[in-house]
């Protein structure tokens, strides 16, 4: 043992000079200014369909023209999703026919991981936005995620990885004191009244459907619906869930009562997706189209998803900059 | 020596193509047993000095062997470390100069962004093992941060990020009672025989150079020359820090109460890189040398990184074996 | 029902004598079986008013007789009600003339003090049953203080102060998926037929005063009002709040559509004190008497609070014992 | 069951007119000065020595008179020694034989128990001074509590049970870099030169007795013992410890080796109790003493706890200070 570090050392003595070229002198330390750098992480649930990703694409897009000197990342929180894109990249069929798909896509990372790449790479402030509806269980644990980063404590406070890590909230508000969510959702209903319009003009009632959630509750789409019949009293108007109440039953059981024959229904969702396309207008049985025609009920389908109106993404913009506010991002 | 580092190296490059092949041919979906996979992340404070790499490249060799069907990923805390290796990523030249450097180490990324994204990639399952010598400021903080991680709450356990996230404590131990430090000290004391052996058959005083640390007790430090000396009291033994206490001036001061004119000095240090070549081994005025020259001590130093030493590595592996016990990984 | 509430009152002062027996016979030094004490904290909201007092109680005894063997202590969540107390433990007049009204009363302390104190006399097993309706502001900020006394850690395990602090979900459930909520609000819905038999009765619709919350969906009340809806489709039924949505007039416009002019109305909490008394049945302009009355809406005020039914209390007993088990407590 | 909701019913009427003396506009509420109301919790070991109580009453003392303003109360964090003084408190015998013994002492309650009850009587800003010698296991498991119950979140920042907690560390430091350890041992260094001037009086070594710890690094005793070594170089001094690095059995090797036959000795404790009386001076075979004796070397025991002294409680003020200020308390 005692020859084998003789060797070692005779090596590395050989070595030495060599080795002389890389010292401390010549090492790239972060400045200042590269840990004052910023970016921002777009957190979307993603979609696998091709024609569904105009509404990210445009949420993107809003954020970076409202942001113009920060960096932003789209992070999907699915791991479906990601799962899928991570197969069609190295699907070169695929992607031949699909030249429109920007790189970007097939890279996508979940939250986590996209923060943790840009912390690696020197941004230590970080400002995450949801493109959440409202604040379910997914941005329950986004958020989660995110206030346990901000909470590693390091011994020395400049060792912290982050230096300031926000989240901003969804389109509907969350609870607490500091954002009124009843003012996000007066301020939602107000940006759809586009739709209440095409409703009107398609002499039908207007119906959402929403994705919802089993295990927490969606008093929000309950809030938004009351809201939204407040401003356009004249209208018949109801939001349902594909997951959790209120369930499409009540929304059928409601037009009936109300005598309705004729729905415009809208994806509740900030892409229009599989959901769009297959729970809310496909042809299947246990589709919304199919339950509400076995009802009598002719609905309208419109595959618009929220991101790909300017005015929705603006609310993200404003979740954004009032969190940055708060937090002197 | 020369053979058997390449001897490594020609492993290395073996198990780097079976986990390439292991790691990309199972990103499709996440069944239930992709979120099953287990990782280890070797978290290394990380060195500039090509030489020094072997160091690195043993501990992770040890580790794959111990644990052949878990691939290991390296990560890099010192940012400037990172930064170096960034920049000669982009540095064609000297990668054509260094053509004995495996491609990973242009890539390593810090603790948080190895984890986030295995994470990413299906890896539940997470066990990081520190490379530190004592659990000081660096360990503390990799702690922190695994601990936050560890504590991520989702609304459904099934969605929590991480299934086990645990770290394996550093070869001097940690506070706490699950281990006892003071067996890993005795069993690191027994470990360096080989250099007491080295340093008698020098007819000199066996003295290390750690690295130490201003802001939190060093006291493993002491603890360790305590075990060494009551197990070799025919020895003169000494352990000084870069940084903090105890000092070098007190291990002069020691050398010269016990009339020692001769020194074998090693650095207790994982790597033998830029400490061990400019701060001990230097001609600089404040070198080791230099300091122990002026005062009439010659020394003989040895370039030998503790991660060179198998026996070394095998702490390592014990102590995430013990972590992996504990926590039923 | 007087002599009801005297059996209660005896049974509750022959039950505090038997606790407080037990509690100071055993405060000699730690033994491990101390350490295994297990004890129950039933966090109330509070009232002010003596003759709401019997509801609590009421719940106290229900808890008691569930769990024979474990101490029952009560915290009050209001501090301004605490304060209340605090200053008629000193008034001797005041206390004269409430004979009826039990020592404990006068000293109930929070539910962090009242944990506190608990451990500190060698409680280490401490289960709190929060008697909220729904997992609203409260809740979670109650939530909040005992996720984090359990976040506690110490360097050995067997120092955490506590062993195990868990806490019993509200009546209307909470969100995750180990309870489902939508279950709670069937049961609690199926609880209030006699309320409905009442209304029935009365020829009048029912309808409920909730608290409600400005900053927190309210959504379970909602779907509370839905299911009572589904379950008994003869009859007109509505829960509105005080503070938050729904708003009294979302109910008032609901009963004129309806042409409804008799109502039976509950307050929907625990104790029938300060917003019984005065926001629903109280002559205020304000109050929903006075607004039913002026939308010539005729109440039939109901003073009764919930944790007066022994049913209701069960419903407390049944989330106290699915924690104990889920916990192994 | 409706009728008994009648008689409920007809009961709370005929109680209303009562009632009605008692309503919200009575309520004492929480102003803002009283939730403003700050006070400082002394966390001691603790002690059942009645003549070491003087060295704990000292510190209370110390700290009122820098703090004179803001009400001071005792804790003990030791569960053995509060059962104790419980067990004392009804021991009616004792307490006439000890009439010395202020009444505050039979009702010491841990920090927890001590914070949580002044948070419950509206004390918001609360600051916790640490009596301990250093920063190892008592002083991390405190410092763990505050940490957590600091960290609670509420929906609203109002509603915070703290608005301020905070720790001042114990007499030799802390680790991280808001304050320099190696400084508050060269500061308590300083202050024991009286010590010094004892032994050299005695002409005797001078030799320390700590308390120690078998799983937290020591190292603080050991830069004690260099630092008081370095400022009186004459002078043989060691610093040994009841548990765990260094053990006397150093001390003892140490002495001989340096022909020391004569100690003066003292307890490096808070106060000279139970440890001081029995295991440094104490005349069993296995105390400091006998071991001392036995290996030749007479000792002068010195039964003085270091609260006794006004410099060394000056320290821990000092440190409240320094954290009151950090936190602009």
């Amino acid at each position: 043992m005692a020859g084998s570090y003789m060797n070692k050392m005779i090596m590395v003595i050989c070595t030495m000079a060599f080795v002389c070229f890389y010292s401390t002198a010549s090492m790239a330390s972060m400045t200042k200014e590269e840990t004052q750098k910023k970016a921002i992480v777009l957190a979307v649930f993603g979609t696998t369909y091709p024609a569904a990703l105009q509404s990210i694409q445009n949420l993107k897009i809003e954020i970076e023209k409202a942001f113009p000197e920060i960096p932003v990342k789209l992070a999907f929180t699915s791991e479906v999703i990601r799962a899928k894109w991570a197969k069609r990249a190295k699907d070169a069929k695929w992607r031949q026919q699909h030249p429109e798909i920007p790189e970007e896509f097939y890279t996508i990372k979940n939250p986590l991981a996209t923060i943790a790449n840009l912390q690696d790479q020197g941004y230590r402030y970080i400002a995450v936005q949801s493109t959440h509806i409202f604040a379910g269980e997914e941005y329950q644990n986004l958020k989660a995620e995110i206030e346990t980063l901000a909470s590693i404590k390091t011994l020395r406070d400049r060792d912290k990885p982050f230096k300031k890590i926000i989240l901003g909230r969804p389109a509907l508000g969350e609870s607490g004191d500091v954002y009124h969510y009843k003012e996000d959702i007066q301020r939602a209903a107000n940006l759809l009244k586009g739709d209440v319009d095409i409703a009107r003009k398609n002499k039908s009632a207007l119906v959402y459907m929403g994705h919802g959630n089993e295990i927490f509750s969606t008093g929000a789409y309950i809030e938004l619906e009351a809201a939204l019949r407040d401003m356009n009293p004249d209208m018949t108007i109801f939001i349902g869930n594909v997951e959790g109440f209120p369930q499409p039953e009540r929304v059928i059981n409601g037009l009936k009562k109300a005598e309705i024959k004729r729905v415009t229904l809208f994806p509740l969702m900030v892409v229009a997706g599989d959901h769009a396309s297959n729970d809310m207008a496909g042809n299947e049985k246990d589709s919304w189209k199919s339950m509400f025609e076995s009802n009598g009920i002719t609905i309208i389908p419109i595959m618009r998803g929220l991101g790909e109106m300017d005015e929705w993404a603006a609310l993200y913009v404003r979740h954004l900059q009032d969190v940055m506010t708060a937090y002197q991002f």
